[in-house]
């Protein structure tokens, strides 16, 4: 008998051959991505630590309850503030640590949600009160906005805090079902502190709408619940998705508070309850901003984690056509799935580049703010709100294109990737919703549109900010949007202007029919708008690429962000065509085309050609080892079959041959059916 | 102190209002849906006589392992069994009630995959040995074509069946990890038979490519897995889908079966091992076109749960800005939301029209089939495949549309539409990958324009088909595209026009450029094909509605298709601008526009809003119980938010005030941190 040709050692043999052909240094690339090689170090430390305590073994977590789940994390959480002292971490340490565990931890919560707010705005007294225990954890806090029927509109918001100038304290109450503090993480089972958003009723009745008050939820010896706060979890989120989170509810019935403990840093009450005005009606938006920031870098490495498990897979999949060596071809050679796939690492090569920009500009505005400075605020809030709605979109979809293209493996919970993508769905909604959002950045930009035209003595580009900088086309009726030929496409300039000249048109056609506007234009523009800013951000790291990585690295990387550049470009043809932006030159060469997208499209797929069989390299650059991601698929040596294997038999289905459904249903099926056909 | 008031309360008002509101009569439009009164009134009964037993309760399965939801669902599809007998239902009642459960239960890869196969393809003496067995489930099967590294590519399935002429017998055989029968529906606990695709094997070693077998797995007096057999769970699905199914996998170790269970009705092998040549090589896609027939069906009454989770909770969910009422708005009125949910009823409608008739083609289908006629199954391939890939595509886009457009609660697991994008996903890639299907359809239109222009005497309307009608357009110099006007919007003929135009164009321009296609091309033909198929067939829908319903219905109903007809329009507005099909003339009169897509668009905002103050009446005709929609934001009374507060109190975690957590890890969390913050 001929010797029988083995798929599954084959896996191994695709991987290391592919690897061995990429042409970047991935050592450099790798360190690029990481903003130097000591981060990288520290990270890859933690994750050795981690990734071989027993504790953080996560081949049992597919098989959990959502109960277990929760219990596990409080463990993983526990295991690493012990770790912290043990190895005496820094604060930067934790949450490398934390990041690195890729679980949604109600720490994340105290962290990202109730620390930065308190610190932003508790009163002096309130900080040197608590902040030390909230930094070290000694106490568990959550931040209490969202309320059974009131999201995103904090206005309408039903919890009152009552000023009693009596007593001075304030009462929080919930009058309603509906205003019943809802969705919020680490309130249900964990937090023993909570920041309430709530209205502010002045002695007389006088409603000053929304602010916030520090309050205690949890006993501190026996984490019992206080009297006159009914709180429990909300129960579990779609796609078992957030499983570690207790999401809570919580209701106060006419619960005393101290005066002191609102958060009065820029807005307070004197003890005879006369309002004191705050500087800036928007500071509180300062937390949100912050988490709106971050949003940016986790989308990016979420990414890269679809990227690398999505495309290591389809480097040993063999499927289809015969190629030369006799053998079904890799999977990723295939047009079709690799115009898919490297999109995707040009997307989160961009994101984590565009993250690291914007958590320096948010250091930046945090300084101005505790002094008081609000200038950066409005244009930080466009800027953050455009992104936001834009990296969660993209991440979203890009972690559907992962897993839809391992094909019927990609359904499996041991591919890794339904995961990722049940827990980050929520970022389309959470800190503010994105409908909402994109009606906030028309807003800025048609003020921007209609500043710039209003001004005296008279329109001039230095009034615009970045978010608004792609406004210049209108000003000058000489600039002419730019003429298209197969080589627009090999460099950034055109696709950038491209993109501006997209959201300058849209907004000028906005401003003009703003008395009858469709139902659509909305996120068109709000989307023309973010789009037309990163490409511009995109463009200043392709001309900063050379001072950092060597020549081919440079190379490399710089098709990478031009291709980030060209898709863009495409998934805005629609505009681009309907404003005439898109003239193509049809050629007279065969074959011959009236497609005027076709030269675009042949770029697309020509870049994609050229990068994949760097694919490997530019995925290992991410330094994501096997434990974080997983993955069955994305395994580093290539040993999918095996993998998927040895994970199926831990299934708990699997513990008995004969499952206990035989004997209460299966039998009597398979009888009652016997003795039916019998009769026939 | 005021009255306070209590926007719980407002949900059963605005409920109520909506539905008194509705001009259309939904008892009539309701029957439209079911195909006449008498098949609604069978499955009213149905719904009724299940969701009064207890058995099939579902308020605790949200909770529940993904063992406990296999064993409750043998318990249910044996209850359902034993219903049968009791109230003596038909096979059609049984099939109803399966449906109405909204589970993924093993009982329906038996039903769907195994009979139907073993149906067509089994030998006279195969089939009158089993077929009244599998008709009553005297035993349980599975189809077992995938393997482990092998998909959609059948010819590459290693799995092999030898002929062996000296015992007239099969070997069925595993050669290699990776030939491992892998993500079989019902194999891994259930099944006690399946049906084989595997190589058959001829004496000499010539290699006949797949051919199916019929096999026994498990002992029919213990269920044990009989020897040589290897069989397992293949572990739980991303996103949670399709817990109750027991997706296994099989090796088979040289197991012998006599060689009347290879299923011979068309191929076979003699005593002696000579093949016997089958008439029609693709006969054995026959049960594969059945599951696609249904899957339109399915993916219609999949929208419509959707659409009515969705709009049902925007009828009662106010947010945002205040309307005459004093009231925040109900978010349904605004016309960004309802721009996204009116055309979920327009798609639903569609496919549950179109998936009636198309299996009234497949039981033509399959009654040629059975008598050798092989003459519809090209065009029935090419049908079921474009419908396959748009109905799978659409309905896992519209069921994420309804979740978003519920904001923070569409996350929650009580909305109930995550549950249906969880089992409803694999969709895009089981029963053929969606792109490679796509490339099937785009050979097929290839073929057939070439077909068209290669006829002597010369090309004929005569010889296109429904799925390439499309193609008349191009052999006339004088018919032209469409003038587009706002007016062109209000009737269906200028839509499916244009529809026709785009594929023909495309076809032509694939045609052209055949040596150097773009990347993206092949989804670009096969979504044009199918849409202008799909955009046909609705017009006829329109042409035929007066007949079965009275003006008002009709009115309505026919707005709805044409939304679908726009929204599609809407869809394919890179291609109909590319190929200069989208001349629309700017009109004069303010607001002045640029945009020549303007007139769509605005026609499509007028359309939903028209409709969305019949939309409450439209879902209602749906007839879909709380109890199958299981929804706590899509319950019929509007009482969304008493009901998220019920399901809440029953979630695990809620069941002790303090969790477990706390001793085990919490605390020490918090003590910990209080002696850091002590030292500082």
């Amino acid at each position: 008998m001929p010797e029988i040709h083995d798929p599954s050692k084959q896996n191994a043999v695709d991987m290391s051959r592919a690897r061995s052909k990429t042409s970047i240094d991935v050592r450099d690339v790798r360190d690029f991505l990481y903003n130097g090689p000591a981060q990288w170090r520290r990270r890859e430390q933690i994750v050795d630590i981690l990734s071989k305590d027993p504790l953080f073994d996560k081949t049992q977590r597919t098989f959990a309850t959502r109960k277990e789940l929760y219990i596990r994390g409080q463990a993983l959480t526990n295991r690493i503030f012990e770790l912290q002292g043990i190895l005496n971490w820094s604060p930067e340490d934790v949450n490398i640590a934390l990041s690195v565990l890729d679980e949604t931890l109600p720490i994340g919560l105290h962290n990202i949600a109730f620390e930065p707010v308190f610190r932003l705005q508790a009163s002096p007294e309130l900080f040197s009160k608590y902040a030390s225990l909230i930094a070290s954890r000694g106490i568990l806090g959550c931040y209490l906005q969202t309320e059974l029927a009131h999201g995103t509109n904090v206005n309408r918001l039903e919890t009152t805090a009552t000023y009693i100038p009596e007593t001075t304290e304030f009462e929080i109450n919930s009058p309603t079902l509906t205003s019943t503090k809802w969705w919020i993480g680490a309130l249900g089972k964990t937090a023993t502190h909570g920041v309430v958003q709530a209205k502010l009723i002045l002695p007389g009745g006088k409603d000053m709408g929304p602010h916030l008050f520090f309050i205690q939820l949890r006993d501190l010896d026996s984490h019992e619940v206080l009297p006159g706060r009914i709180i429990g979890d909300i129960g579990p989120k779609a796609l078992g998705g957030y499983a570690t989170t207790d999401n809570g509810f919580a209701r106060f019935d006419h619960v005393r508070i101290p005066k002191e403990n609102m958060l009065s840093k820029f807005a307070g009450v004197t003890d005879g309850g006369e309002y004191v005005t705050p500087p800036h009606a928007k500071l509180s938006y300062g937390g949100m901003l912050y988490i709106r920031s971050v949003m940016v870098t986790t989308a990016g490495w979420l990414i890269a984690k679809g990227a690398t498990i999505a495309i290591r897979y389809a480097t040993v999949r063999r499927q289809g056509e015969i190629g030369p060596d006799g053998l079904e071809r890799q999977t990723l050679t295939y047009p079709s799935l690799h115009v898919r796939l490297v999109p995707l690492i040009s997307r989160a090569y961009v994101f984590i580049e565009l993250g690291r920009a914007l958590t320096r500009g948010f250091d930046a505005l945090a300084r101005g703010l505790s002094s008081g400075d609000t200038s950066r605020l409005a244009e930080m809030h466009v800027m953050t709100s455009g992104l936001k709605v834009l990296v969660s979109t993209t991440s979203i979809q890009d972690l559907e294109i992962a897993r839809r293209s391992m094909g019927g493996h990609g359904y499996s919970a041991f591919a890794g990737v339904g995961r990722l993508y049940a827990d980050y769905l929520p970022s389309a909604t959470y800190e503010g919703e994105n409908f909402v959002l994109d009606q906030q950045i028309l807003r800025a930009a048609l003020k921007a549109f209609r500043g710039l035209f209003n001004q005296t003595p008279g329109p001039s580009v230095d009034s615009l900010s970045p978010t608004s900088y792609y406004l210049r086309l209108l000003l000058d009726n000489k600039l002419l949007p730019p003429e298209l030929s197969p080589e627009s496409w090999t460099t950034p300039t055109t696709a950038i202007l491209l993109l501006e000249w997209r959201a300058a048109l849209l907004v000028h056609e906005m401003a003009q029919t703003i008395g009858a506007p469709d139902a659509t234009v909305t996120q068109r523009v709000s989307r023309a708008v973010t789009e037309a800013f990163v490409a511009a951000r995109v463009g200043e790291m392709i001309e900063a690429l050379g001072a950092t990585l060597r020549p081919r690295e440079t190379e490399v990387v710089r098709k990478v962000y031009i291709l980030y550049l060209l898709t863009t470009v495409e998934s805005a043809l629609v505009d681009l065509l309907s404003f005439g932006l898109f003239r193509a030159t049809p050629t007279g060469a065969p074959p011959r085309s009236r497609d005027p997208t076709r030269a675009l499209r042949m770029a697309i797929a020509s870049l994609c050609a050229e990068l994949f069989p760097e694919a490997i390299g530019l995925t290992d650059a991410f330094g994501l080892s096997d434990w974080e991601l997983d993955s069955a698929l994305g395994v580093y040596d290539g040993k999918v079959y095996e993998t998927l294997w040895e994970r199926a038999q831990e299934e708990p289905l699997n513990k008995t041959e004969v499952t206990e459904a035989y004997e209460a249903s299966i039998k009597s099926i398979l009888l009652r059916g016997r003795q039916m056909a019998a009769k026939l």
